[in-house]
Order: C-alpha cells, then sequence, then structure tokens
C-alpha cells in the first residue's frame, strides 16, 4: 500500500455550541465534545485506510477548559501513526474568542480506530510518513504510548515496555 | 461532611440503541457511548457531591466490544474514590443478548470530575467509604491512576510516583 | 414458558432533564417525558418476553408535579401483570432534589405492551409471580384495568365486567 | 373572556418519520407519537388560552395501527371543553397510503393542559362554543370523562359521578 | 394521469421553535427554518405525485422577520406548478403572536421538487389546475421563475428567456 | 475598520451523513443541507465582523447530486463581499468517495448574513479584499446578484440595475 501522510487524513469539524449540549454553567457538557472528536476522528482515520473504522480506544483526554455555549468550535484530527490494521489519530481543539476572534487551544486528545472490512475483520492499513517537526514527535511518542495501552490492557508485561520503562528508571 | 457509600451514587441507565447513534456497520458509535458514560457518571459524581460537577478528565477507554443496533445498554456508575474536590467514577457498561437475556460486559470507563460551585470555583466533596471487595480494589487503584495521571500531565515527576513506579521497577 | 418475576424486568433509566427538552416555564414537557417511560417500559416488556414488543395502550397519566430543566430523573418501569401475548408495565418516576439528594415521586404510569414475532404477530408471553405486597397489589388492579380499556373501546359490555361494576354498585 | 369554537385552536401538524424516531420493526415509537401529540396539543390549548399551558393529563390511549418509517403523519388537535382554568384537548391521528395517498385514522388521544401565567399559577380559560355534531359529541363526552379521571384520582366519590354511573347501572 | 389542484397537495405543518433551534439572540436559525420548509415541501410534491421525490433547487429565500424561542409557527405548502418531471412548491410561513394570537407573515419560499421511481429516475407527475387568484398568480410567476432558474444554470439563453426578459426591456 | 481577506473568515466543517439526516432512499435531505450550510456560513460571516450574525437570505441552490448515507460532506465557507452591514458568503460542498477518496463537488451556496448588535440593531462590517482569482470573480459577480436580490424584492428597478441588465439586453 502506498504510503500517505498526515496532511492526506487532516480533517476539519467547525461547529457552534448548541443550547441542547451544554450543561447548567452553559457550557459544552465533556460527552459531547468527546463524541464530536470520535466523529472527526473517524473521518480522518477513513481518509488513511479508505476503510470502515471503528474506534478501538480513546486514550487519557483532560477537560481543562470550558467551552462555552455559542462558542466556535474546531476540532481537528490527523492520523499520528499507523500500526498493522489500527491508526492512531491525534485531536486539536481549539476555540475561538467571539470579539478577538484570537484561537485559544481547548483540548487534545488521542484515540485509535481499526479498519475493517465489511464483515468486520480487521485488515491492513497504508503505513503513515510524517512530515512536519510536530508530526514526527507525536509519531514517535506513539509508540510509548502503545505499549502503555498494552501495559495497562495486561497484554504486555511492564518490563518489555522498553520506551516507557525510560521514564520511570533513570539509567 | 458526612462520608458517603458508593452505593449513595450508584445510578443507572438503561436504554436502547438508536439508529441515529449507529455507524455503517450498524453498531453503537464509540463517541456516542463516551457521551453516555458522561451524563450517567456526571450524575453519579452529583450524588455523591450535592453540587454542579464538571467532567475533569477521561482515562484510558478500550472498545472491545461492538453494540448493535436495537441492543439493550446499562450504564451504571458510582464513585470509586474523592479527592478534595474531585471524584473519580468508575463506570461499567453491559449489553443484553435479545433472545437469551444473558448480560455481557460490554465497557469499562473512568472519569473524573470537579465538584464547582454556582460562580465554577472547585469546591470540596465528601470522603467516600468503599464496603465491596471491589469497591476497596478500586478505591485503591484510583490513587495509583492520580499518580499516572499527574505523570502525564507534567505535573508529577515520575519518581515521585512511588505507586506507579512499583509497576514497573522490581525491588 | 417459565414464570418470571418482576424484578427480573425492572429497568432503570436515569438521565438528566436536557434544554431541548423543556417548555417555556424551562420544565420537561409532558409528551418527551411520555417518550422516556415507553422506552423504559418496552426495555422491562422486551426483559420479560424476550420478544420484540409494540406499545399497545397508556393508561391515564396525571402529570401532578412539573421537572425542572437540570432535574435528574429515574424511570423505574416493570412488569404487573402478564395476559396471554401482552404485558402491563407499571412505571414510577422519581426525581431529586439536587442540593438535599431527596427523592420525590412524580408519575406513575401504566403501558401495555404487546409482544411479537419478526412478522409482527403477537405472540405469548410467559407467567408473571408477583412477590412484594406492592407488585401483588399491583397484579391484582391490573385485571380491573384490563376490564376497564375493554369497556371503553366497546369490547366487554360494562355489565360483564364484574371487577369494574364493583367500584360503582353497592352491593 | 370571549367564547371561542374549536375551530378557532385546532392546530395541524404534518410531519415524516424519521429513522431515528422507529423501533426494530420499522414502525415509530408509541412514545414518540405521544410527544408529537403532546406539542400539538399544547399549541391547540395556547391558541384557546393565549397563556402558557402545562401537561396535566393524557387519557388512555390506544395504538392499533403500526405507523410505518417514511409515512406521512397528520396530528389534529382541537379544544373539546373548557374547565375553569383547564383544557381537554382532542386528537386525531391520521396516516397517508403512500401510493393511492388515502388517508386512514391511526389513533386518537386526549390530553388536558391547565393554562397558568408566567409564576406557574394557574388561570381561568374562556369557554368554549362547540359547532359541529362531532364537537357537540366530544364536549359532552368530556365530562363523563373528568368524572372517570376524579374518580380514578380519588378526588370524585364514584357515586357522585352521575354521569359515569349511568354506564354500569342500568336504571 | 388526472390533474390535481393545489389544495390536494396543501400541507401545514404546525410547530413550536424549541430551545435546540435557536441562535444568540434566541432566535430560530434560518437553516432551521430552511429544512422545516424543505420537509413540509417535500410532503406537498409527494402528495402530488404519489411518488418519492427529492429536493432539486430552492430559489431566492429573504428572512425578513426573527421567529423567537417559544413562537408557534406554521408552514403552509402547497404546490405551485407542475412540470414534466419536478413540480414547483409554493410555501408560506406564519407566526403566531403569543397573546393576541395575531398571525404575521413571515417567509416565502419558493422549493422544486423532482419525482423519482424507487431507482432514483425521474418520473412524470400530474397536471395542475390552479383555482384561486392567488394560485393562478403563482402558476404564471412559476414559468418566469423557470426560465430564471435556467439562464443563472446556463442552460436557457437570457435572449430565450422571453418572459423573464420583458423585465427588463421596454417594449 | 481593519480590511479582512476570505481566508480569514474561510470555515470548513467535515462531518458525516447520519441517519436521521436522510430521506426514503438515503440520501441526505436537501433541507439539512441547507442547515449545515447555514451553520457554516454563519460562522464564516462572525469570523470576519466579530459580531453576532443573522441570516438575512439565501440565494438560489440547485441539488445537482445526491449525498448518500455514511458520507463524508466538507462544507466550506468564505466571505466573499462585503457591504454596509451585511456579507454575502460563499460555500462550497463536496464529497468524498469512500473507497478512491476523490472529492466531488456536491453543492455551491450563496448566504446573506447581517452583523447586529446586541440588541439587533444591524451593524458595520469590515471591507473585504479578494486575493485569489475565484475571490475576486466571486466579489465582482455579488454586485450583480445584490442587484437581482434588490430587483425580485421590489427595492430596485430593473432599469436601475445596470449590472444585471447587461445580461439580457446585447448594446
Amino acid at each position: 500500500m502506498e504510503p500517505k501522510t498526515p496532511s492526506d487524513s487532516r480533517t476539519i469539524m467547525t461547529d457552534l455550541v448548541l443550547p441542547s449540549e451544554t450543561n447548567p454553567l452553559n457550557n459544552l457538557f465533556g460527552g459531547e465534545l468527546l463524541a464530536r472528536m470520535d466523529r472527526a476522528a473517524s473521518i480522518a482515520a477513513r481518509r488513511h485506510s479508505r476503510r470502515i473504522v471503528v474506534t478501538a480506544s480513546v486514550n487519557h483526554v483532560a477537560f481543562n477548559r470550558s467551552v462555552p455555549l455559542g462558542s466556535v468550535v474546531t476540532v481537528e484530527a490527523a492520523i499520528s501513526r499507523n500500526f498493522r490494521t489500527s491508526m492512531e489519530v491525534f485531536i486539536d481543539v481549539w476555540i475561538e474568542d467571539r470579539f478577538s476572534g484570537q484561537r485559544t487551544k481547548a483540548n487534545e486528545a488521542i484515540y485509535t480506530f481499526v479498519a475493517v472490512d465489511d464483515t468486520g475483520k480487521p485488515t491492513e492499513v497504508p503505513p503513515l510518513i510524517p512530515e512536519t517537526k510536530q508530526e514526527k514527535e507525536r509519531y514517535a511518542a506513539a509508540l510509548r504510548r502503545k505499549q502503555l495501552s498494552l501495559v495497562l490492557a495486561g497484554k504486555m508485561k511492564p518490563e518489555e515496555a522498553t520506551e516507557l520503562k525510560a521514564l520511570f528508571v533513570s539509567s
């Protein structure tokens, strides 16, 4: 399969925060943002793989900044690393100040999708060639995240997670 | 503040999977499940704190099992540990076979909520007293997860995360 | 078919009242509550029958208590009596005070569902064995309601509705 | 207050049955139809009273005919009788055959609404003058239904419900 | 095919403006009104043709009057002219003052639909016989609009659009 | 006010076509596309003006290509010309083939928005400086469209619409 770049899958979903999506403080529900990010990320995974894709996992997501009713929210998703049949998708969320127009980073999230055929069986995906500095960093970090995920799921022994172990053990 | 038990906050949300929530394979979108879990978990956090609560973070979530259109899905959420102004909520998701009625575990997830006052300022929450064996295990594990979260956010040095470090370093 | 108890079908649907479901006084629309109760009751009927179920009728429902925006609403449904191919489902609706956490009864409703096969043809359902005092009372009253329903639909003569007639005629 | 006729409040809501409103047999959920009827009936009650209105009760509703996905459904609502601060609304539901265009009666329902002021306090409504034969019959029957409702709610003794008693006791 | 009148297809869709459909000024989004008009107009086109219909175009629509949250909105649609396989639908939108009950014209719009068979192929529609003065005017004007539409789409030369040309050129 | 370019307001809204938005042929309802375009265009108008914006009109829209369930749809909106208090927004809609990934133009539309202050009063917007060839063409054509709109609304005499008249009258 022909390699692709993160730009090939980059997906931009700009939309308003509507009243039906807000909590009693008039801020976007965390769960609604998770659902939007899932939709944007699934489009990115589909653009990379040209396959049906299903959400396999969501990495730890921190909600550091509330998103008020009426905000313009931009969700940007792009593949950060391919594995054999799965893809890590990195998602950046921005909100805009209504008056100054200044964009502020509101969230980051990392979802993993599996490409499947029409029967739901996992199927191979093209390799990813990161281009920019940030894309290369995210590509490298994806391996550590994969190991952490396997350790947490009990599918890899902590001592085999060499990338990850380095974080906790001084040489 | 008077301590509470996980039972005091246990929240059960049983509902159908509707056509508007499914992907091209006719399974529930991962993002929709994340949104439902957020609603159930926020109710549990509110029952524990009797405050407005906002989603602070979502731990790693794996989607191991697809949830078909028309399924009955039960989302059960209960506080697993309190911190000063935040609460970890543990969520179990079950689906039922339409014919045999057998319940199968479909997912687990862990969300963290912060209790806030009407101005959005964090405010203290009551202590939690775990009762059953499972509740005590989840209570203990919550501290490790908190440390991992702080390490990943760069707010704690890996070597200070004593609970976590033990996983990677044989004594 | 093996008998079941009301507990076997008991369905709990706890959820928030969202802005898109409220009227100009910021209270839940009666119609939205009817729709939620229908979903919960249909799950209970399906749990009892393990069949596709369709709403056959809704008994008189009184809305005595308004349900404000942001409330936590718990809808509890369980089979109260089986007939040959139909099931009466009794539904209790509770709301919680946000600060004290006290639960208040907001509504009661009674829906009837018919179990059908894949072609839509009515099909037998298992017998119900009521256990608690309340379950036994609801089981007994279901027969009176069935007679009233038949009389109102012109399918039973008032003088044959022996259970019902007793209400209006002193012996 | 100036009297009004049923025509003054007649409300017609024609709409499609959408995929998100259907059950596994691809028919409209009973609960969704109840919600649509509530919206149409509340508009009729508002047209009669020119006040905010809230659903007070729903009479027994039978679902005799399924409403398939893609159907055109017409909900017609009009005031059938006024009481001091409340209004009975009679609702007729029609579906159209896609090819012949023939309209079939699918349902009838009767909702009661209370008119309230901005603080939620019940407030008087104008008298209703029925005009057609059907309007006059529905107006007369509304009194019997009111008595039945009071008896069922334990607010009227069965022997006082003179209109209703006549149904069960031959003179 | 037997001719029909505009009354045969007249479709009335009365509904409330709900919170999830409003902008930051608490008025109905223009786009939501366009979607409602499309649904009502498609029902009118289906009533005229007894076929599946698809939106072919929307004429210029001006939003002269805002529609506040909680308004009762009535969308009335009827066929204004048939062409071989397409139909022009004229839509009038009314809002009602909550207190006086006075109806005000809020919008007009003109949509064109094509009738198709189950494979999506265009298929003939019955002729339309306008009856009232307004229906006859709209029928006549539809031809001018058709020509303008063809000119704007580059499918008719301006000098052939005799009806339209007359507007700009004094004889 | 400082001039802006079309790039400053360019808004990209990529999303899936969901089952609740499709007609009996499983294609996106025309009305839903109009609603999405309205949301994207309103964000573009807000980015240009940094004001609350309300839809003033929609130009003729032709739906030449159906958009099937499950498609990825990209709506791109940017200001094409400013007037004193209003802005014309040009919208391009693309769909992607699921397998080849090829993007196809599905629709074009032109909406006009008015910028208003918090009381709903129209307020001035910054000038637009078109940059690319396409932006310059759209900027020029906007004046003709404005004249046509004024003529159709009866606010300009056809003979004064010099830009437009040229289309129909050979010199």
